[in-house]
């Protein structure tokens, strides 16, 4: 028999270049050692309710007796649901025609979209149409669908910021396109230089690669800095000038951890700056129900919002969408209950802001315990983890260090990550997965382990660390004598 | 300003493409009209709850106690639910570590891969590997992700029925590859003949394609047959000749409304046909929980297996699942649910059975009642809805009615279907959407309106179908006297 198609040999080309490190090689070391029987801290996922962060009561309640609308019927409801928990799930029924159990619009329930539109209104001060937003399984379907639509080849680029959570480089791969990096400068707390995008895009037209669009992950990931609304304005400026697409990947807006630099949507800044400029620039901004202080991955909830993009475009979308049906009705339901919480006076209001509360406050003072623990690490520098889920710390290896991981056929950030993970059960991402100058490594890992856990977790890491350094800086040091 | 990357003029031309009928026109004129206040009977997408379809209350309860872990320790949670739903819901508790609001797996959890291998174990009578099963947001994403590996360019066919479901040749299209047609022979039910498969692939080389798949859909969606073990051994040794990776869609392998031709899988036939065929043949099988008597399609919930898949090409796709994390967990549940169901002598059993059987007899009655009531009608001849949930009546339009569509600039059944749903709020898809021979049409409706309407809305069917008819033969016959 000849070659078949499902063999690896003839598979889409496209297919294999895709990389995805943070399900890559250590991922699959971890689960093998936990098979084993090895405590595994996986913090290689932003995959809160794993590391034991609890789901907000009052979302979970809705979304249980929606599930079970026949609990409302039932004259002892009131005893195991609070009575602004039951009046909420009977609004979304009557969205919903036929429940969760049936297809919603492929851009999702147009009642709950609404709700999306005021929420942008209310945090940006400016109107949002519900037409212009589709309901997703997560915002990474979305990111997806929208890179669809722009990558026709090769030649087309989309300028992804380096490091980058690798949604982007793994999808710009699969759909044959090209990814044009930019590289955030660590030493300026991961900032962002707009005379390196003129470099990027200019390099870029040198080897015939047009760019057609520009990623933003703000706050970043892995690299957890927050956009100055300074910095927007002049990337909107750039987008302007370039005429790129801005993809606004905002999926951490809640997650912030300092009081200096607030989230910023792209959306509000371009309005802010007035035409031509916001007639202009098409923007398409991600959300998620899976980070914030929700957490809630699991459910596959997410949403875009198109700004400046032409109606016959938004019908094709619109048609994409159609072809695996709707998004999943549960969390859309998730995502109405975000954008549209509980207000003071509701029964259930305390309990939820203290639960939010609890949950935000102790993910700032994570960061600041992992951010202080890694700098106190020998070769280990870190920047402050301003927002998002993750701290990513450079980690100065020897030249011995990079020596030996070559002889072991590993790249050498792969190489350290595997002994910590061997050494110490914590599983991270290293750096080559996102990303970096050449030359310089990292490490990602989420502030997310429980935070009376992250002391021993941290003084594990910088045992094994200082060991590390002083096995492969000694020997290095020996041999120059 | 030049063109846009999001601009329709340079969006990718695969996305331009595509066509998806079952929410293209008519379904779009529909939802028009019931804003403006009429009622519409949407019978265009096969989603059984939209239609008054009860979900079935067993699984209902065990996936709301999943959302809501904290009731399991109310003292009052006996009151609202029996206590084997409380059992089973801490024993999918137990399966996913962090809850429904974790990342799973990218394959799906473990435990419940595990519970659909035994599924098929017990269906087919041969083992089958939890690691070869993938759970997945939807059969949907499952075949696109299939088709997403198969396919790397225009020069790469993918055989499929026609009439056929457009997910085929809309995500052929999307991925720029070639759909090879092959028809389904109306007066034979809609049989298949493997001659006719031959031809297919015989024309498709002459014109340059490689034919590296087929897709069989059992029971036949939009044409509701089923397939007979004897053709299903047919296609496999055609498949094992032609070197093809078979893709079976069986998403309606409960929906059986006669007892001569019972579901068999396509991987049961392939086992039982043994070497080489059983070893050698590439086979991807699709299933969901938004068909049978479940009809849950809100939650997206499927799952896909494989059969003689290399184990670097299994590695491929689960990388490429990775990109989006995982599918939602919810309905991963949904799915362990379906496969693994109450047992005779659990509380809830006779309930459930009730419920299923209920659903499924009234199914066969109104396959019976829609097919009888399209055969009334004039120039309308229908097969019998052996399965799945669709009738496909063909309408026998004269040509003084072609030509009036023309004139209106439309496709022929789009037309009639257009004033059918004017006329009686009925909304259908238009044979054309599926595919048909040349000079003949069709429509196609689910099985689906509520059992008590059925005949009203078949009588009014006919009345339009009557005086359309009627119209447009007189015309006909005066202009040619």
């Amino acid at each position: 028999m000849g070659t078949k198609a499902l063999d690896y040999e003839s598979l889409n080309e496209n297919v294999k270049k895709v990389q995805y490190a943070v399900r890559g090689e250590l991922y699959l070391r971890a689960s093998e050692l936990q098979k084993e029987g090895k405590k595994i801290i996986f913090t290689n996922v932003g995959n809160p309710h794993a590391l034991g962060q609890k789901p907000l009561t009052f979302p979970r309640q809705v979304v249980a007796l929606c599930q079970a609308p026949f609990l409302l019927d039932d004259p002892n409801v009131g005893l195991l649901f609070p009575a602004d928990a039951i009046a909420r799930a009977k609004l979304y029924l009557s969205l919903t025609p036929g429940g969760l159990g049936a297809y919603s619009d492929s851009r999702g329930l147009p009642g709950i979209r609404k709700e999306v539109a005021e929420f942008i209104e209310r945090r940006d001060g400016y109107p949002s149409d519900p037409e212009l937003i589709f309901l997703t399984d997560g915002a990474s379907k979305g990111v997806m669908q929208i890179l669809n639509c722009i990558i026709r080849g090769e030649g087309d680029g989309v300028l992804v910021p380096v490091p980058q959570y690798p949604l982007y480089s793994a999808t710009i791969s699969l759909f044959g396109g090209s990814l044009v990096p930019y590289y955030l400068e660590e030493t300026a707390n991961w900032g962002l230089d707009v005379n390196d995008l003129r470099q990027a895009v200019a390099q870029a037209r040198f080897k015939g690669i047009t760019v057609r669009a520009m990623v933003i992950i703000n706050p970043g990931n892995p690299t957890g800095q927050c956009l100055s609304e300074a910095n927007l304005r002049e990337i909107l400026s750039f987008c302007y000038q370039e005429n790129l697409v801005l993809l606004g990947d905002e999926v951490y807006q809640q997650n912030i951890y300092q009081d200096e630099r607030p989230f910023i949507s792209a959306r509000k800044v371009l309005m802010d700056m007035g035409p031509p400029i916001s007639k202009e620039v098409q923007l398409v901004s991600f959300h998620t129900v899976s980070k914030g202080y929700w957490g809630e991955c699991g459910q596959r909830g997410g949403y875009f919002e198109m700004t400046n993009i032409p109606p016959q475009t938004v019908d094709e979308i619109y048609k994409i969408s159609s072809i695996s049906l709707s998004p999943n009705v549960p969390a859309q339901i998730f995502m109405g209950l975000m954008v549209n919480p509980l207000k003071p006076g509701d029964i259930s209001y305390e309990q939820y802001v203290r639960e939010s509360k609890g949950i935000l406050e102790s993910l700032r003072r994570r960061a600041w315990i992992m951010t202080d623990g890694f700098n106190s690490c020998k070769n280990v520098v870190c920047n402050f983890t301003e927002g998002a889920m993750y701290s990513f710390p450079q980690i100065r290896l020897p030249p011995k260090a990079i020596e030996a991981a070559k002889k072991a056929g590993k790249v050498p950030d792969v190489f350290y990550c595997l002994k910590l993970l061997e050494a110490t059960g914590i599983s991270t991402v290293p750096g080559s997965g996102f990303g970096q100058k050449e030359g310089v490594f990292h490490l990602r890992t989420t502030i997310l382990p429980a935070e009376e856990d992250l002391p021993e977790i941290m003084s594990s890491f910088k045992k094994f660390n200082d060991e590390f350094m002083e096995q492969y800086e000694d020997n290095w040091s020996h041999s120059r004598m």
